[in-house]
């Protein structure tokens, strides 16, 4: 094959392989969403058949050529195209390296691991699950020994979901956040406590979903290519740049859970809406890993969202929309209501500040896990062991305990990392935007747009054409220091809770 | 090839079409539905090249050899078998015999001409649509002379929607509707009208939405199987027989509007809902033709929705979500009112007297377009007199003219005669029916599952496995006679205006 038909037939086999990401995106967020209660089989079986004819497409004949083609040239294509190169050229690799059968039972594990997981969490019965942990960490240690048999399985996990990342460049991570998170939470436990009473109170939740609409236009999101839902657990989907749906979930008596999910989801949205064109019908199209996806979304929930300056842009919004439900309340106050922290039990439900900790506490069981060191029977008591350790607090069952996160029935062992680490980008991010402009100023303006600008220019434009270490380090001209983010929330806690950061 | 490996084959070859047609099948819902306006052309990208692939699947050499493997053994096969074995081959034949770049030329044709069409008919401008509409005939006569060259071309279209049916079959049934209607409508214009002032109080939408489903609810519609969402026009799609979306329209000030759209998308529902499982994953799977189709639509909302038992049933679920506006109605007077007749401009609002009236207009100018006789230049002035000749109406502009439908623009032409055709099956099933049980008196109990399993024993549950006109002979134990259409229609409205039918 020439270079000249290679390159014609990527864009063609990236088309397609678009167009079944589509369509299967398409069925999973129906599912997620409208579908009736009954169709999960029938779902499943077209699922099942159109992800193996985009598994024949990524992996086949033709693809195979024309990435050996592309790369035989290598020094012939610009800088985008050796880039869809590599990246195809990795995962045919790491695909090609997986027998079928093995492919084939993992994905029945996963579906069996799910269903089992919804019923022991909803029955609080951990020992019904608990094989399937066993089994899914010894399939995945199994595949990360086919495919990169030099590698600490483990790595190899972190790697999926965050080019690059190590379980040692984690324990620093980690060891980092601790020393200080540890011991700004204990001293917020002590403080005099903040009045969050507005967030206890009914907000008509018909007008909670008009306060969505108000807040994607505040945060310049394209409803043109944008739709908001309501689903049990709010998430981001984007069958392509072109068409990104978010959700999330109306609590009446607590209207600030689906405020911040409408914000953290419009920051994924952001992300997605805002790669440029020329990715969009490739593999660099969307986001370039989890972290760098969750330093977007827990950006503009917690560092613009939770911010006093967004208190005072929100709050003539609140008054119009609920005028007596908002009352006589200041921006300060609604600040201070925003930012209530406060040692908890799951994950999704915590504050920034104690946040990162949940994520230690799966990340210290994960990395056991794949070193052998436990297995599934040791994990409710190491998890509630963690749990006191890190946040004070007694597990009273394993539904609110090992078993509340979906995680790991979907094989998504390592995924957790990103959470913390896209918190801390987030907070390094912002000392350099502030370099740029008066972020808080344009906030407080109802200017947030200008933070869409530099994202934009600075991270989303470029989709998957860096490897997302690259891609932060260039963003900040540095390398990547936790002190960011240990420091930003420090100052903040220290502030709202009136003690010495 | 031997014929146990052609069985396999061809049950694995129908899963893989019924995965994409489910897959492209929701793409076109959720556009219709919930997708944001910008994203029709990233849309259309995805369906176009999943529907290439399924085309692949349908016409590709596998399919080719397991069909004719199947022909082979045509003396082995049982019925069911046999079936799908001749409409594969039809399919396959038909498909073959179109050249690739003929069937991608229409497929693009198509595209523009849906796009033009709703931009006409907003702007009221139909010079702007009149070339396609001869594009499309033209290319429609094409096709037809390349599959069939011995059918006359609109005989051939005819066939697309009812296999079977020809244009010399419809002139019959239309001179026997026409010879009856037209009297029968004069008679009523001439009566004493109807008092559907209750048609026109604000019924909130909310609790119009809990009245949809308490309707879907009484005719035993399985909601782990079907949903119900809202859109322009009323609408059933079908992924498979697991999963149905309905759509309606609420209209505040006309509530009958939506409670006859549900319970007519409900009957088309139940139908598809109700075809036996053998046959789910096939190409037996699915209502058998359009005319049975709206036969089963047709029956619900007219015969027996429009029915003074079902007014009865009706009356006190009214009561109860609308007790205001409903006041101190009658059973009797809301059957009145929801049966007022008048002859009017648009198709989709006719009452059920008139509306054959509005079928035999398109009929007659699609069987002068096909036959040459006329071009897209004379069809407003055409439409415009048959309106005058055969409903009494002056067409005020071509916006409630020529363009009000979508089906030209969408190629659909030999489509119309079915929704008549559906509506006289109506009849005939219940003359049939009513031998069996007590059809109104199962009605006014509540007991419409009794029609419905009734229709499943006789109709639903068989699929495409018989021909439409074979199925419908089946069931009536008779020729299709239109006359119990025509004496039903006759004897309802001399009723209703009290003359003498």
């Amino acid at each position: 094959m020439e270079l000249k038909e290679a390159r014609e037939r990527i864009k063609i086999l990236e088309k397609q392989e678009t167009a079944y990401r589509h369509a299967l995106g398409l069925l999973s967020y129906d599912g997620a969403t409208q579908a009736p209660a009954g169709t999960a089989e029938n779902r499943g079986e077209t699922l099942a058949i159109l992800s193996e004819a985009a598994y024949g497409i990524t992996t086949g004949p033709e693809m195979t050529e024309v990435v050996a083609t592309l790369l035989k040239h290598k020094d012939e294509l610009d800088g985008t195209e050796r880039r869809i190169a590599e990246l195809k050229n990795k995962e045919l690799t790491e695909l090609q390296k997986i027998p079928v059968e093995e492919y084939v039972a993992y994905a029945k594990l996963l579906n069996e691991a799910d269903a089992v997981w919804h019923k022991a969490k909803e029955e609080n019965d951990y020992a019904s699950f608990a094989p399937y942990i066993d089994r899914l960490v010894a399939t995945q240690k199994r595949i990360a020994s086919l495919v990169a048999p030099e590698k600490d399985p483990y790595d190899y996990q972190l790697d999926q979901y965050e080019e690059g990342l190590t379980r040692e460049k984690c324990e620093a991570f980690f060891a980092a956040l601790r020393k200080e998170i540890v011991p700004t939470v204990k001293k917020v436990v002590a403080s005099k406590q903040v009045d969050d009473s507005i967030n206890h109170k009914p907000f008509p939740i018909p007008t909670q979903e008009k306060l969505s609409d108000e807040l994607m236009a505040l945060m310049g999101i394209d409803r043109n290519h944008c739709t908001i839902s309501t689903t049990e657990h709010p998430f981001t989907t984007e069958f392509t740049k072109y068409d990104v749906r978010i959700t999330t979930h109306y609590h009446e008596e607590s209207f600030l859970s689906s405020l911040f999910s409408v914000v953290h989801e419009g920051g994924h949205a952001l992300y997605e809406l805002n790669v440029a064109d020329e990715f969009a019908y490739t593999c660099l199209g969307g986001g370039v890993s989890m972290s760098v996806h969750e330093s977007q979304s827990r950006f503009y929930e917690n560092i613009i969202g939770r911010s006093e300056a967004y208190a005072e842009l929100l709050l003539p919004v609140l008054r119009r929309l609920f005028p007596e439900e908002v009352g006589g309340i200041t921006a300060h106050e609604l600040y201070l209501a925003a930012n209530k922290s406060e040692p908890s039990l799951i994950r999704t439900e915590a504050d920034e500040l104690t946040y990162a900790l949940h994520i230690m506490v799966r990340f210290e069981i994960e990395k056991k896990l794949f070193a052998g060191e436990v297995t599934s029977k040791d994990l409710p008591a190491l998890w509630n062991a963690l749990y006191k350790e890190y946040l004070g607090v007694d597990v009273p069952d394993d539904r609110r305990g090992v078993l509340q996160d979906s995680h790991w029935s979907g094989g998504l062992f390592g995924y957790f990392p990103s959470y913390a680490l896209g918190s801390a980008y987030g907070a390094q991010i912002l000392a350099v935007m502030e370099k740029d402009f008066d972020v808080f100023g344009a906030v407080r303006k109802g200017e947030i747009t200008r933070i869409n600008d530099w994202l934009r220019e600075h991270i989303w434009r470029f989709g998957k054409l860096y490897k997302p270490g690259e891609l932060m380090e260039k963003v900040f001209g540095a390398p990547f220091d936790p002190t960011y983010y240990t420091d930003y929330l420090k100052k903040k806690y220290a502030s709202i809770y009136g003690f010495d950061a």
